[in-house]
């Protein structure tokens, strides 16, 4: 079975997490590992430049979520992370504290950094890294070209990560503009994965940054559209607020309610020319369900507080059940 | 007064530290600080990208030295060193293990290659980094441009530092190569700083892969030549033997023997077209001193061990006197 997953950072590699556990359990091939084949398309609009470092922050979550060195509680970045490194560049007071260089981080960054200035495309050097953390999963950037989100404020434009963990998103976002996302292309398999796919996935992930910039890149929206396979969503909103993080700022920005189903309108419904045939909600927004039927949509309630593994793994089954793809 | 060094790494930052320790002592112009303008020539033969970061280890050794922040026993990097990122860097497979990444030495890396990126030139880079440290010199790169001194061997070409380093000058050197060299520019202030010298210092360094790369920058060597001032060398090589390192094996490739003549020879008297007039040789060394004069040098033995700071400024004080420079 293939499954293809449109990924932003830590609600996207949770969600992932979970589905692995559930493919693991119900398609035992004997080895402690699948039959199923998952690809992971993750949002690389987040990365940027720091101090001469790419930093990738939503393919590094990916990574050591899936690998088993997340840091749980903060739900990105390394276990027993220090900064030693970071404490001293400050001294130099070059800016940029505000984003947390940890050691260990900084350890992939130098490493990704080596290989795109040897010459190999972030989906390549991608590869090599997940050699280290065996993820379970083909990890894919959505574009080997860079692609930065950057936001319009009315203090100026900020780059996301900037606007996001600086100022948590705190200053109104005018609009986020994807700096270089015309003129990107999908990564090599992208394209592949989501036609040859048994079923697609949005994980609850954020609609505008995450799964709207994968969406961005020419190409990526039609492959959506196109292929055979359905493509299933759960809400990143749960009861008028999202799950984790500032989506809700990133919603209002472009003029969509923080609700449940209104991000499954603004992300559309194939028949209509949108991306989703079906949109897994929680059981604390089961009234928007029959509305989402009525519309044309496989719609359903269910738990989907990531709360361990196991909570998740129920969770993906949901969503799968949904659309009628049995593992 | 105005004194400017050739410097390579180690020896030429304990050089300097003790001839800044000198004018200190016999300068003070009651701030305790010194009426003397000391400026840093140095080689940059022997940087080199390393994981995506720009290493350039004699500035940093020259920075930490005079800013009194070096590993004292080791002669270069950071006090109180880690290698916490070096350490999880490694498990990605990608080499370069032999070079030492220390963290607060990462720091340093960091805060250079983002202001290169940024633009900045290697000389201006240099000066923002030194605000940190306030070395007590104007510290300046032979060149802005990128010149790496490479190593023949019978197996192959490795960068300088692979060959120092890695191999501990272990393999036999065929000939040095300063890739880039021909096409570089003296750094800003370079050739001004040697015309308006009231002495030329040539520490105890390499004198074939710092020094001599030093001079082999356009420019660099006729400014030796044509300055007023006088220009003194402290031999690195003492009693056959270089004081510290490999020097020897550079030497023994270019057909130089390991001896404090010879390497005076080498460099040569400015009245023979060379860049120097006068050569201070340790008292281990003094039968080479007669000789010497008898061909024209100015010449000396002294104490010239860098053993501490105190014995360093009585080295420098002794070079000076021997071109008859009193700070």
């Amino acid at each position: 079975m293939r499954v293809t997953v449109l990924s932003g950072g830590v609600g996207g590699a949770r969600f992932t997490r979970g589905l692995l556990a559930l493919l693991r359990e119900r398609l035992p091939d004997g080895s402690g590992g699948t039959t199923a084949q998952v690809t992971v398309v993750a949002n690389t609009g987040d990365d940027m430049w720091l101090h001469g470092v790419r930093v990738c922050p939503d393919l590094d979550t990916l990574m050591y979520t899936l690998g088993g060195s997340v840091h749980e509680q903060q739900g990105w970045g390394r276990r027993d992370e220090s900064t030693r490194v970071a404490d001293d560049l400050a001294a130099y007071g070059l800016g940029g504290e505000w984003f947390t260089l940890g050691d260990l981080d900084l350890a992939t960054h130098l490493a990704r950094t080596a290989l795109l200035r040897s010459g190999l495309p972030l989906s390549e050097v991608t590869q090599r890294l997940c050699a280290r953390w065996s993820p379970g999963v083909r990890l894919l950037p959505m574009s080997d070209d860079e692609v930065e989100t950057h936001v319009v404020t009315d203090g100026g434009t900020l780059h996301f990560e900037e606007w996001w963990v600086r100022h948590r998103a705190a200053v109104p976002a005018r609009a986020f503009v994807q700096v270089g996302v015309a003129d990107a292309a999908p990564a090599p398999g992208v394209l592949e994965a989501l036609a040859s796919a048994d079923v697609v996935v949005v994980p609850p992930s954020n609609p505008v940054v995450s799964v709207g910039t994968i969406l961005g890149v020419p190409g990526i929206r039609e492959a959506v559209r196109a292929t055979p396979a359905p493509v299933v969503g759960v809400s990143p909103v749960i009861a008028g607020a999202p799950v984790r993080g500032m989506a809700d700022a990133c919603l209002t920005a472009i003029g969509v309610a923080t609700d449940a189903a209104a991000v499954a309108r603004h992300l559309g419904l194939r028949a209509d020319g949108g991306v989703l045939d079906a949109w897994l909600v929680d059981d604390a927004d089961a009234h928007a369900v029959a509305p989402l039927r009525a519309a044309g949509w496989r719609a359903a309630a269910a738990p989907t507080l990531m709360t361990d593994v196991a909570a998740t793994a129920r969770m993906a089954a949901a969503a799968l059940d949904l659309v009628g793809v049995a593992p």
